[in-house]
């Protein structure tokens, strides 16, 4: 955390000039005051600064400790810094605590958490302590946890928070102002109010803004002013969808709701771009061939990432092998052309280079939304164009390497004519158009089945074009050159 | 756009059945309301539904009918739909516009737009058509657009605004209401106000949720609410990061400062998320060696494609020619051990792959803060101990499959001993280990130097790892088989 932190802190004039230096150098003083019970210091520190600020100060602290500067921050401050520890703090401090038995304590500040980061946290603790720490939780919260357990990870539901400023059609600005700012220290976000009948029913939309504007017309029923085309979303939606469609129209919060149109929760912009940046490192790992990490590099354990690669690796190994069995059954063909095996790597590099780029760009086209299934004319037609324009530049570009590499040939061996080299170039084009073709298709049909189009990712792509340059190549070699037809 | 809006619109109800195909199905309506000049009904169709999507239903209207649309609309609607027309949509509309003598009525427009949205667009469309345009627009907008235009793209002065709410220190809660429901017509955001002095010097931060959560106590003075440690960031800042501090901080908006702490504007939440989305697909693009490109797959033109493609294509195929090089050197070693061809392609892949994975591991971690410089030797410690891990398990496997694939030796040539076999395993050991260290190494060295460390994405380390991995194979099996070494 320090790093990602440091330019926004390190600019932050006039107040404390923090730097990811000084987040340790403040340790001492911190562990000083927790050492000598000085409650005004560690409260004083607590209330001057953001909350994020406190907790990135608050970094080096071990989890005995952060809950002893928590224990003076009032309660809504306390909730707010611990919600900026990075969940493995989080997560270390509640077994800390209810490992001393001072579970009630800590119901206390899980029952204050938004309801998402709760579900969230609850997720990520032993089962033992979750049993433990819910029937401390106050019975709304209780039951309202165990309501959001049950929405699978990755769905809309599980990401929402149920903490809403709901509002009745027939208030006034005045009135509606004054409601929400009795609802306002309960809930997530003030900046939109949603105005529901007495069967929870979503009618219409409210946001901050247009009660702030209209501030002195207070007699204005909202009713004229709520938006009632309200873009909604249900629980069971793939969260990733739900997050560009919150992108695209640039919302802060869009609501959840059930079959029947009832408002269930919403989900806030910072969950929104927390999911964003998760699918990106999530696609990211998986076009490399390693499933979605838990948490960061650095923090995964050594271990749950060897297992995490080597599964990966493991596959890709079974798919290379494949080319080996290949080669063996092409054996007498090297055998016989000495120069076939210095263009094996050029080959299957080739191939596999350009199927990356295509499949990344579906993919990612995928992502954002440009590109459906029912583009897959269009995608073809692309990649066939795209695939002969590269493979030509590039069968160029190799028969004059190829010309100029063989001219070299060790002793004992001739060259190649022109017509026996002219096996590079007419491989490479039928490669290319290869790799761009099933590059561009591969995501779109597993899209189309289902899975998730980044599986389809660069280093398969690669392991099938692999296979498919060199029994290419071969093929090739073989109806050019007469010798080896024949042999 | 439709397919990616196509969930949201399909789960609004109970307003217009909008789905994709109903949006073309609305487009004979709007197109005889156009012909018929019937006013009315376009003016309640552009009112009835949301900006975003009136702009959608629009979607199939050229220019022309588009501004036929927009007319009718008064102006703050017609500034929000055309908001959220696409970047190309938007571009044509003011060519067509100018193009046909308007641009006073375009000028309207564009002068109404945020700050930042207007810079984008002109930056977008014809220098010549700039020209006009920039005249015609009001004094201040006009020295605005010319201000903002001088920020290189890419920095946070490119996509700040500079509409803010700003308000004097000594306001009382009902006077910050009342100005600010003054000031929101112009400003793009009313959920963060900034307190400033006289010289514009940023003295606060006033979230429009401290003034509703204390809108029954009208008279306490905003200084007391006021969040004075405030997070900023300067107009050269690059937008990644700052869009990441966004994001860590869950900030709906970050204020933009000079050196003096003078407030120029701010950024806000659904410009952070476009930077987030973009830079995802900017990396991964990257990682599959392509620039990034400046709209999506399918929108961009073809050759514009082929050439971006074929340059990176061009500089890894010279990468891969240098392991013909290699192959050449080493001929006489393939001429004489007739198996060692057949791992070429799983030794050079097995490295790549494993190099692949720790590459986009280190460039995401440091995209996501989570790694940074200082931690190379941290990274070097985790990528041996994973080369050795990784490397160990495939050479197990590796042994076994070459002993299996090498029994069935064809005619005229004999099966190798286990000694010999073993030149595989000890490869691909080597090769993996190099893999997983260069992986993870080489893209810190870029971002120590300066570069995007995403460039030294999957397919150049690949192509680094190929040619080592051509050299360390030969170099063991030269060591490993007697024969070899000898001739």
């Amino acid at each position: 955390m320090p790093s990602r932190l440091a330019p926004a802190t390190r600019r932050s004039r006039p107040l404390p000039p923090s730097t990811v230096a000084l987040n340790t150098l403040y340790l001492p003083e911190l562990r000083e005051m927790i050492a000598t019970d000085d409650n005004e210091s560690l409260r004083e520190f607590v209330d001057a600064l953001m909350p994020a600020r406190v907790a990135e100060f608050m970094e080096g602290l071990d989890a005995r400790e952060s809950w002893r500067v928590l224990e003076v921050a009032d309660p809504e401050r306390r909730v707010e810094v611990f919600g900026y520890f990075e969940p493995e703090k989080q997560t270390a401090l509640v077994h800390a605590l209810v490992g001393d038995g001072d579970a009630a304590a800590m119901s206390g500040l899980v029952a204050d958490l938004p309801a998402d980061d709760r579900v969230d946290l609850l997720r990520d603790v032993d089962e033992h302590v979750v049993d433990e720490l819910i029937p401390l939780l106050p019975i709304e919260d209780r039951r309202e946890t165990l309501r959001l357990r049950g929405f699978p990870e990755g769905t809309a539901g599980s990401v929402m928070t149920t903490e809403v400023v709901c509002l009745k059609e027939n208030l006034s600005v005045a009135e509606a102002l004054t409601e929400i700012s009795k609802q306002a220290l309960g809930v997530e976000t003030v900046y939109y109010s949603y105005v529901v009948d007495d069967d929870r029913r979503l009618l219409g939309l409210l946001s901050a803004r247009q009660l702030v504007t209209h501030y002195l017309n207070p007699d204005q029923p909202i009713s004229e002013l709520m938006e009632r085309d309200v873009v909604t979303v249900l629980a069971m939606d793939d969260q990733e969808a739900v997050a560009e469609t919150v992108a695209d129209y640039d919302f802060l919060a869009i609501p959840v709701v059930d079959d029947n149109r009832r408002l269930l929760g919403i989900i806030t912009h910072d969950d929104i771009i927390d999911v964003l940046r998760a699918e990106a490192t999530e696609d990211a790992l998986l076009s490399a061939g390693m499933a979605p990490l838990e948490s960061g590099y650095l923090r995964t354990h050594w271990f749950t990432l060897a297992c995490n690669r080597g599964v990966w690796i493991g596959v890709l190994f079974f798919a290379a092998l494949l080319t080996a069995f290949a080669l063996l059954r092409y054996e007498e063909a090297f055998d016989s052309v000495w120069w076939l095996v210095l263009f094996i790597p050029l080959v299957i590099s080739s191939g596999g280079n350009s199927g990356s780029q295509s499949a990344t760009l579906v993919i990612r086209g995928l992502t954002d939304g440009e590109v459906s299934l029912g583009d897959w004319r269009r995608v073809l037609r692309r990649e066939l164009l795209m695939g002969l324009t590269l493979g030509t530049t590039l069968a160029a570009l190799g028969f004059v390497s190829a010309w100029v590499l063989t001219r070299q040939a060790p002793e004992g061996h001739t060259a190649p004519t022109l017509v026996e080299v002219a096996v590079v170039p007419a491989t490479l084009l039928l490669v290319v158009v290869c790799g761009t073709v099933c590059g561009g298709l591969l995501p779109l049909m597993f899209q189309r089945l289902g899975l998730d189009p980044a599986l389809m990712s660069n280093p398969f792509v690669a392991g099938i074009i692999d296979i498919a340059g060199i029994v290419i190549y071969v093929t090739v070699a073989m109806a050019m050159i007469g010798g080896l037809a024949g042999g």
